[in-house]
């Protein structure tokens, strides 16, 4: 087998997503917000069944263009309807029709979630799931196989719970979750239209002890973790539960795989954290924070709203808010790129012969 | 729901942590090893009924203070008794006790588990649970529901295995160990009081490969994992098993969540190993070593004892016992802070207008 | 318990690993493709039992040596048999024999595998695994406790499913697979001979939205996951299935623990990824790419054949084949280490003395 082989003809394999339409141009362009562009060697425009990357598209797909590295795929793409932006809108093969929007990306989020919604729960609990007497699971939710749903639980209308998911005793879900299978929920608070991919830890213990005379001795963490409305927790990440606060994840957020949350830490609202970063205990994040892929932030900081830290940046102070930031220790990206040019620049010259400017 | 709509007046959400007490304050000065000093204009002191951060706490409840950070607290907290350093007994507002104590994070952890103390073991084999007829299981011990216990296994006496946990073939436990949700044990021999919290997977093959005529092919890792007493392991936090000999994790160390310990690693005792590091095959750390968050050691290395690897740390050669280093390449820590300050000073001069110091 | 006490006279403990044997030494010198060198001062050879290190290994066991770090161990060994590179035959002790073997790595492999071959697949399905009506699984897989299989998954001949693991809907599985406790696939189509260590995380949503008037936006992820022959996926790894194309890791590619893969990426063959290195979405690896430890690659990039990425690396933009690369950002090795170095020169000459050379 190799990627050839399996690589599909359009998107979205029928094996694993259901797929609602036809539909027609206008109705795309209305789901999308975005003005419908008649192709111009071409009649009536068809049906469109399905969406495909721009290589792959046929007649009857609608595509996307959002990233200007791929532009040059417009040239031969077969696709009967593209989503782009005003910029690029010159560019459209002559066969193919346009739906123009100056957020083509979230024009083609819609037009994708029309033809492939979610599914609805399905309710019931599988005969296979252990959901103690105490706990109040409401008749809309979806429990799948081999759950664990503990004492005092109470999972609110229309959830969905993966296979092999715990809920631990007291968790409290809102609305419209969706938590993966494996994931481990336990001192936890959680907002309505929280999603959690597989894996995800969330409420342990803390990594929290005090040197005492014969080694470490454990302190007791004796908070919980708030999950609130709309939050998304990656695949595998971790969120310790507060020690004597609450670990805090502010509405809108999300979170990407691997990430680890620290106990106490306070996320604000639609914050962004990137896979395989890690925010240390007790540290604050204001609203609207950006942290990228690798980047680690101690204890105890505050980094101000709309922040935005970069990919493996070692941040070990406070940031303030709108500053962009690298680095390790953190700097703000010029001065960053600026170090980088110049001790380029010097090791070049204490290396190379200095005079010709040939040195490499 | 808002961080503000869930937070609590104290702490220790009833829901999800059972209390002892109430406590008179001579009692929890005797079990934190604290002096007693009564408060300045204030009767006869309560009994203490819980603990809770400085800001929550009322006259009724235990808090504390450790990191200077949060000194601005003491002002207005309406704690009634305050586990406090020397330093700062003079800043205990005038109504409230004081529990003074040159350890005040260790007094801390030992009045918050007396209020809170770990709940036991409740004996038995959740009717779920898959123990194979040959191993031995103690009856003292709490398996959980959709838990696996492989052939030979042997658990000792008070273990709590929790929910969906894998104890394969042969593996050994020895008494009072708690092993969270998820957690994959295979190929392992674990001390008394060893603590994993949920999703750890300990014991699975190494990442080794030999290169052959038709591409990669496995060595087989026939070591083993040792975890030695009173060990802790964070969530989803991976320990290979050794390929010729054992990977071993010394009595008292802990690992924070999301690390990765490569094959035939070996780590002394009191080890401490901080979230998302990374510690690669066949290296060794002497006895109370620390690895900060996100640093990374190539194998083969070994680090002598109580040296400090800072965070994002990239270690490629040996470190020599009581060590402080940081960067990547690893150097020590004036060193790289010194090298931070030079070039931002170089690259000020090589950037901005050099004589009158303005350069930004 | 401590290491020393739970240690091994050989190595590979019998209630963690079954053994074949004895062998003899040409037979063993027949599967390693290595030349026999009978011992300097010895009789008749024994018969072979097992495999141990050069520490431990007695007369009937077989060792070797790959890294010269370790060729000290040579001279204290009792091993009968040693495999070795031909530069190191001449240290060989007179009392044992030698295997010499220009790929004594790859020689130790096939001789430890013949001592301890792979347990094939024990055909049937566990009763307490759940296994959906629809699902297609052949005779010959072994199935364990609490296993889901989805609707219309395929599960080809001589499969092994650990306990706990989920083959969601529709996911397809060719021959020989070996799925580690509590991964899950979903959205997946998966070679022959693959193999995923536990709690691997395979084919979930990316990290997808758009910024919409209310906040985030959830870009529907409507790729898939595919993973070509023979590849190897490491503990608690993720690996997000395609927005719009397929993730796609490529024949006889290895990834190890921790490691993060984002959605459209595509590994060419025999790439390698070591643990809690990370690749963002829509990157390219040709073939042979080697990424070491905690590497982070932004999106969008491409990476030549045969390039290796160091440890730490942060990679923003393209890497032509063949290169070394390290550092963040990245930069030829040669250059990262001149940088280093003259760094550390200024930085001395700026703080230190600078005319005697004392400065440190």
């Amino acid at each position: 087998m190799t990627a050839q082989q399996t690589s599909l003809s359009g998107t979205a394999d029928p094996r694993f997503f259901t797929r609602s339409g036809p539909f027609d141009a206008q109705a795309l362009a209305d789901a999308a917000g975005a003005t419908l562009v008649q192709p111009k060697n071409a009649g009536v425009l068809p049906a469109f069944t399905g969406i495909a990357p721009l290589q792959n598209a046929g007649p009857n797909d609608v595509s996307f263009l959002d990233n200007r590295r791929y532009a040059h795929l417009l040239e031969k793409t077969q696709a009967g309807l593209i989503i782009i932006a005003p910029a690029f809108a010159d560019k459209v093969p002559a066969h193919s029709a346009a739906l123009v929007s100056s957020a083509p990306y979230l024009a083609w989020s819609r037009v994708a979630r029309l033809f492939h919604p979610k599914d609805p729960a399905a309710p019931g609990i599988h005969p296979t799931a252990y959901v103690d007497a105490t706990a109040q699971v409401d008749s809309s939710c979806e429990i799948g196989p081999f759950v664990v749903v503990g004492p005092h639980a109470e999972i609110g209308p229309r959830c969905i719970i993966g296979s092999h998911a715990v809920i631990g005793q007291g968790v409290q879900l809102a609305a419209d979750c969706r938590i993966g299978s494996h994931v481990t929920l336990s001192h936890a608070v959680i907002g309505e239209r929280v999603i959690i991919l597989p894996g995800a830890r969330i409420g342990q213990d803390g990594f929290g002890f005090a040197v005492g005379p014969q080694g470490f001795e454990t302190v007791p963490q004796l908070g919980r973790v708030v999950l609130e409305h709309d939050v998304e927790i990656g695949a595998n990440t971790t969120i310790d539960r507060g020690s004597v606060t609450d670990t805090v994840i502010g509405a809108g957020s999300r979170l990407d795989n691997l990430v680890q949350i620290g106990h106490n830490a306070k996320l604000g609202r639609c914050c962004i954290v990137v896979s395989q970063a890690g925010i240390s205990g007790s540290t604050v994040l204001e609203d609207f924070v950006t942290v990228a892929a690798q980047a680690g932030l101690i204890g105890h900081i505050r980094i101000g709203a709309k922040a935005r830290i970069g990919a493996q940046c070692g941040v070990m102070s406070d940031v303030e808010g709108g500053a962009d930031v690298i680095g390790s220790p953190a700097m703000p990206f010029r001065e960053f790129f600026r170090n980088v040019a110049v001790l380029r620049k010097l090791a070049k010259k204490a290396s190379g012969p200095a005079e010709d400017g040939s040195g490499k």
